[in-house]
């Protein structure tokens, strides 16, 4: 979705204020050239305080203070958290999960498919609309937040599990078949007979599960859309707030949602992210989520929430939260929304503060905020609705990353941590990329001149030979480890591997351990680089060999290999090893597969993309305490002061600084 | 209270003896030099083996024995563990607390508010005061043991609960607003709304209902105070064995108990203090139990139980059980009892070891308590009674410690840590000090030189008014990070830190974070020592800085302030670092305070008093296994050896050996 | 049991193929020379895929093609592993544990008392004999698998653990007395009143009923016995599958199975060995299992399960597959079996893979399993059916190994630990040792030179007297720590420690902790080896003291005695160290013990047996990664090459390989 200006702004909460200070609030948003705010999500027991009782007395006031003084007003709809009425209504629609049924208190605890549930939902969203579609102010709709299905499988949601399968599964011998269920006596020979799943041991099963799952997930944010429709204007879009697989921070995919089919049907792609700051920022995040929200609808999308100050070890260091900004921004970001504007007082969160400290004052995190909202009004125009081409694209896969928690590799090594092995190393280089489904057709796959597969552990038998075209076609391919490895319910298959793609990768294996020895033989100047959590050993066939194992167990077979295959290139990274290495590697085969990449390293970072004139801009990121120097490698103009800078300068960029030029042309 | 002597000796169970030795241990403790058992406590099922059916042989006959060998017995009433047939009557005496109904076997599992504990619990204490207080060898009855609610909050216990918030808030929107309870829709707008506290994600409801748990306990014991005050003598004291947060020792302030409160209408505090010993051992457990044991009721306390040979691991190196005993009396205490007598032969605890093994036979244990008893007898009416007057006093908050258990700084580092960071420095320079709680007032703060508060969270209004008039009044005060930043339902205030309080200390913040610069510039000789744990980044207006931060982020804050104002001083402490730096900076504080130190450093311990004769006892202890010389200040008397010392005199103490001197006036 | 040959081969699991290779497999390991496979076990649902439906397809069909191939068939019952028709027909089939009751999925889960699990069970079994027992291939019965109690304490267990103890206990009160009840509150004064022991902190109770739920493991067992002795032909043997203790793999002792008393009705001991392997591999874990199974029922023993690919990262350097087979076969095995043939394609333990890949082709592995297959099909005759004779014997206890997960010595250091520091040193330098049970007679004793007793923490008195005697008698003796401490109830004796045996040991003590001092004045070459984990403060009477602390604190007591009682030698070993000093120890009690050592000294195993034909067969293994020398000290043949070896020869063995040579007499 394009927008006319960068929506910059905080999420706000009347309903939480201390005191009546909304008007000090407006003003002082104001003043630091917010835009936006987003409110309602979260609120559903000050709009509905008894059952059937409604009162938008908060709301109202926000959407006529928005309007008098100019913000534009997102609204979010309040179903994550649900009022302590409904459950002392329906006890039961809190969630049964594997521990049991909840209490009721933390948000986002219910079954997403208890009717009760439904049935409150869908009348506080219709009267939430009633209040708000109409208003001028109101230029969007967020639907529900970080929605996922909580594990609810209370005995309703086996039953729509069991249906499901049997939709999938005429002949009960085939679904044992295909879920291994022989196995420990676990095979099912009746429907009837169906145990509860939250008890299997069946890795299949319970990934299946999982699936089914995020297919709630899925079908509960449509239903919210097609009330949603039924009211909004036109102008208005609908959005969600997507996060991540969480470690502490935003890192990696959200294995409970499946956000290609989630964000199909919205408006635009919505998202938090949130990432550890101070020495210890590097954008990493801002740049992967951005990538993947990019991706979801190939277009540009809305940070909903990041953090302004955030929690505690967060608060940026002077500069950070302008650098972070223009980071999403260069990333085809068109908002920069924070969570939120002011810290909360007591119940929960207090401690992850917003722009504003407790005491409500100007502090300086309002103060850099106040700067990044000057210059947005000033420039912000030639940076926002960025179009961005990149020539490298990674395939995700969620059903591999629930797969491989079922099949971990081992229990501190996951799907993300691989996924992000590789986006990190790309980062690092500069080599910007785009995400793509494992269901991507042909011609998605052919826009790329390199993809990447990460640990894509399990797939439908179709993937293998859209990418061995893509192959022959021309096209780089990179896979690593645990790819290929199982069908679509985790059955592995019995045959060579990488499944069906044996002639692509001109090698195989049957083996895999997870030994350290050292990486020899390497092309890519990384002999004695340890390898670490797992290793297959690679039979090469017609491949040439990157990198073998040093350790005499291993001789003869291969750790990193490389084949011609028809017009293009497979390469395949058998085994983990650190970062630093798998840059080298990178560097070798991006240059292989003839991607100009420009030789700034982080902690210089550069984004490019093409704006709403069709001017391209260059995003120079300094992510250091140090400043860096950088070479330019064209003529345009420094976006913010105006300046003419010539191919060939060589400019300085200070710490937690960022230099932006428009290049002429 | 007032003894007429040191009472040594332990605590005693002919229930549990494998075999009728009660002659033999009643001469061995005789021998040994000890004069007081404590029997009857947690045997409630041997005195009431039935409902209804009483059988106290044990009882009796361990109050004729003390008869006859002339030893002093306390009785503690039998209630904190429960017998099988309760259970069987009362399924539901079990507490349900957040991990469901527990199951009989352990002790402290019921729910001390449910009537038929209540009335049962009543019953058998009748009866064993019917048996006990009329006997000539009971000097004292101590109440339950250990006391806290378990956790208790089944659906009885949170309709109290219920009450007690309505009694507090009679407009609920009020309620709502002081506990926050808009977040993530918590809203309760009815009472009969109101959710299952156990699932709440508020913490200040969660804080007020630990609030509400520790009134339980303090009811609880009043309840039974009554009880007993109906039988006993006017010469029999009333007392409770009080214990600490547990660390694998007893570290800090228990945060199950208000004990200011609890032991109100007791005649005399009493405790247990268990702490790490052999290569261990620093003595710094006893001072801080017997400072807060003496502060409760500004009295001498008891030392109910302490260990012998203790945990597994504890085992005392020669001297040191002499050296702990001493270390107790010389912290006010006026007993020295031992848990226990003889070591548990199977059940549990069979390896928390009492003065004699499991063979029952004289032992290293037992011979060192000996020479304590022998020594008892002889000087100890000159050292016990002690009057302590310190200069420096630390004011504790339980509604701070579980306060900060909700909003953690980080979940490794909580309000007993500050506190004892800040008590074990003062123990370490050798400055003695009281505990004052907060609702301290006016004329108890003037009684000290210096104030320490440390980590004050939660606090009414008025608190940072008293302190403030005690430092213009010509106080010093030093205070922590994370003090006065919420009111007393843990809101946090929305006005400038440390609330009410800028103006003292002539400072204020409003950032926070965790990051570990160095210290510099500092006035205490501590430059280069690491942040750790949590730093606020003070904006000092008229306070002077003692240290600031070395990384450039933060630049233009302090670390460290000291403020005059008035007549008096309040220095802050922003952030967190290593206890010897804290040490410099406390005697930089201390000094600057007109305190006058020793000089003396751990491992050499000075503590001081005033004996029942007005004479002023010095006790210089060695914590080490080397020995130490000491430089007399005093003319005095030797009291082991009767020998006369002089000012100026230089002696030498062994290593975990001790030096008590009289002062001649 | 004697063999005619070595069993070599695999389980085998038609049911789990993703497609039909029955042919496929049985040519594949006939020409990898195996001869046995396992099948059935774990397979009821598809045996009978409804109540009272049976389908033997897939039995009669492996039945079959063995018989057409000539391979042997071990048949396993299948009871481990119920199906989901037998939970929906008996919910409470899955047995209530302390985390109350399970739900299906998991093997292992169901309570092995339930009536209407053993209806079934018998049922299947039943049908399953009259299936198998006639026929040729079938040499033989697996009762169950791995069984244990799995926890099983519902109502009714409970029930019946009541009436155990009411056999042993007419009188309530010396009930009482033997575990200790008075203590805590906890007596029972009626039976009525007994609580539910899931909750009981008493560890005597605890204790007994760990020991009750092992002999309803041995009682079920001998009903499985039982039945199958209906059908099966005098030829056909019964076994097990006995695990052990598991620490990531097979270690130590199993705490929940009394395997001497549960085998004593079997033909013969079946067990599995898993360990780590590539560089960890140190042949340890085969030699420890082996030591065990061969001592059971004093035999030959069968491997029934051991690894081939094994678990991640347990994938075997070349050489070690051969390694691994004949360590077992050196130990006193006849069987070598892996698990599995086939890995598994999904559904759990896809990842413990077996001798096949999942491609199912022929690999690394199932090469060098080739290799094994032809030496074993060449000379297995020769070296299976070993008798062994040892100097040396380990006495176990399971009542010991629980009863200090009651009372342990700390979190992370158990009875397990101890045993394989003492097995694990005596493997290293080349001491081969039979396990004897506590209850062992004195003429089981008086059978070996020294006797090590690790740990032995429970025990009933005639086993002092017993020990004692076999001292006096000439015999060597080694105790540990924590041996000896309590009774048969693991109450502890109220006497001097270690109990009975203070003569026979010259030395008594009543004191222990865990400090860390050195040894010092150590006889064995030891000094300045740290002490870790426990230290007990022996008193030396008419004991030699072998080694002291280096603490002043621990002056006069002793860490290592030795005794000479009447004709024998007694030492004890006070305290634990690391293994290396403890092999040091070791070699001089052995040397006084008149016991021969080779001198020869890991990763060099030396292990000897007299085979079928009476001849003495030597092994010597090279566990390493590197060659290594040995000196050969008989005349004899190389049994590979058939080429003479001569006493004094010096022979080289490569990394990871092996010479076995038979003795001329």
């Amino acid at each position: 979705m394009k927008t006319n200006k960068i929506f910059f702004g905080a999420a706000y909460y009347d309903e939480y204020m201390p005191y009546d200070r909304i008007d000090t609030d407006m003003q002082m948003m104001k003043k630091a050239g917010m835009n936006t705010i987003r409110i309602a999500e979260s609120t559903w027991s000050t709009m509905e305080p008894h059952d059937g009782v409604f009162d938008f007395t908060h709301l109202t006031r926000m959407l006529d203070k928005a309007e008098e003084y100019g913000m534009q007003v997102i609204i979010g709809t309040p179903t994550y958290a649900i009022p302590a009425w409904l459950v002392r209504k329906y006890p039961d629609v809190l969630a049964v999960t594997e521990k049991g049924r909840g209490l009721y208190g933390h948000r986002q605890n219910m079954d997403i498919t208890h009717p009760g549930y439904l049935f409150h939902a869908e009348r506080i969203i219709r009267r939430l609309m009633e209040q708000t579609a109409h208003r001028k102010c109101v230029i969007g709709f967020q639907i529900d937040n970080e929605t996922r299905a909580y594990d609810t499988s209370g005995p309703n949601v086996q039953e729509a599990f069991k249906d499901y399968l049997k939709e999938q599964f005429t002949d009960i011998d085939e679904f044992n078949m295909a879920f291994g269920l022989d196995y420990w006596s676990n095979r099912i020979n009746s429907w009837d007979d169906f145990p509860d799943v939250r008890g299997t041991i069946n890795g299949s099963l319970k990934g299946e599960f999982r699936k089914f799952q995020r297919k709630l997930v899925t079908d509960f944010l449509n239903w919210q859309i097609d009330i949603v429709n039924e009211y909004k204007r036109d102008d208005q879009f609908i959005t969600h707030n997507f996060d991540y697989g969480w470690n502490g921070y935003s890192f990696g995919m959200q294995p409970e949602v499946n956000q290609y089919e989630a964000s199909a049907k919205m408006t635009v792609a919505g998202t938090d992210i949130y990432h550890p700051s101070a020495a210890s920022l590097t954008g990493a995040e801002i740049a992967f989520g951005g990538s993947l929200m990019r991706s979801l609808k190939k277009d540009n999308y809305l940070v909903m929430e990041t953090q302004a100050q955030g929690n505690t070890g967060w608060l940026p260091y002077p500069g950070q939260l302008r650098l972070q900004a223009y980071s999403h921004i260069a990333s085809g970001a068109n908002s920069v929304m924070y969570w939120h504007w002011h810290s909360i007082h007591n119940a929960i969160e207090s401690y992850w503060k917003g722009v504003l400290s407790h005491n409500l004052k100007e502090n300086a995190t309002y103060r850099e905020a106040s700067v990044i909202g000057s210059e947005f009004n000033k420039i912000g125009t030639r940076i926002n609705n960025l179009t961005k081409r990149n020539d490298v694209a990674i395939m995700v896969d969620n059903d591999s990353l629930t797969g491989l928690n079922e099949f971990p590799i081992n229990e501190n090594f996951h799907y993300n941590d691989v996924l992000r092995w590789i986006f990190d190393a790309l980062y690092r280089i500069n080599a910007e990329c785009d995400f793509i489904p494992q269901n991507a057709t042909s011609e998605e796959l052919s826009a790329y001149k390199l993809i990447i597969v990460p640990a894509m552990y399990s797939s439908s038998d179709s993937v293998g030979r859209r990418l061995s075209d893509y192959v022959g076609n021309g096209g780089s391919l990179i896979m690593t480890f645990k790819s290929m490895f199982s069908d679509k319910y985790l059955k592995i298959h019995c045959d060579d591997q990488p499944y069906g793609m044996t002639e692509c990768f001109g090698m195989t294996y049957d083996q895999f351990t997870c030994d350290s020895p050292n990486l020899c033989n390497t092309c890519f100047n990384a002999d004695n680089t340890r390898v670490t959590n797992f290793m297959e050993l690679l039979v090469p066939d017609t491949a040439s060999v990157l990198a073998s194992y040093d350790n005499p167990a291993y001789k003869g077979y291969a750790a990193v290999t490389m084949n011609r295959y028809r017009k293009g290139t497979a390469s395949y990274i058998g085994c983990h090893f650190d970062g630093q290495s798998l840059e080298k590697l990178l560097l070798f085969l991006c240059k292989d597969a003839g991607i100009e990449l420009s030789g700034l390293n982080f902690p210089v970072i550069r984004k490019k993309g093409i704006n709403s004139f069709g001017k391209e801009i260059i995003f120079y990121f300094n992510y250091a305490d140090t400043p860096c120097t950088v070479n330019i490698t064209a003529d345009g103009e420094d976006i913010f002061s105006g300046k003419a800078v010539s191919n060939g300068d060589c400019i300085t960029i200070g710490p937690w600084d960022l230099f932006i030029m428009e290049v002429l042309k």
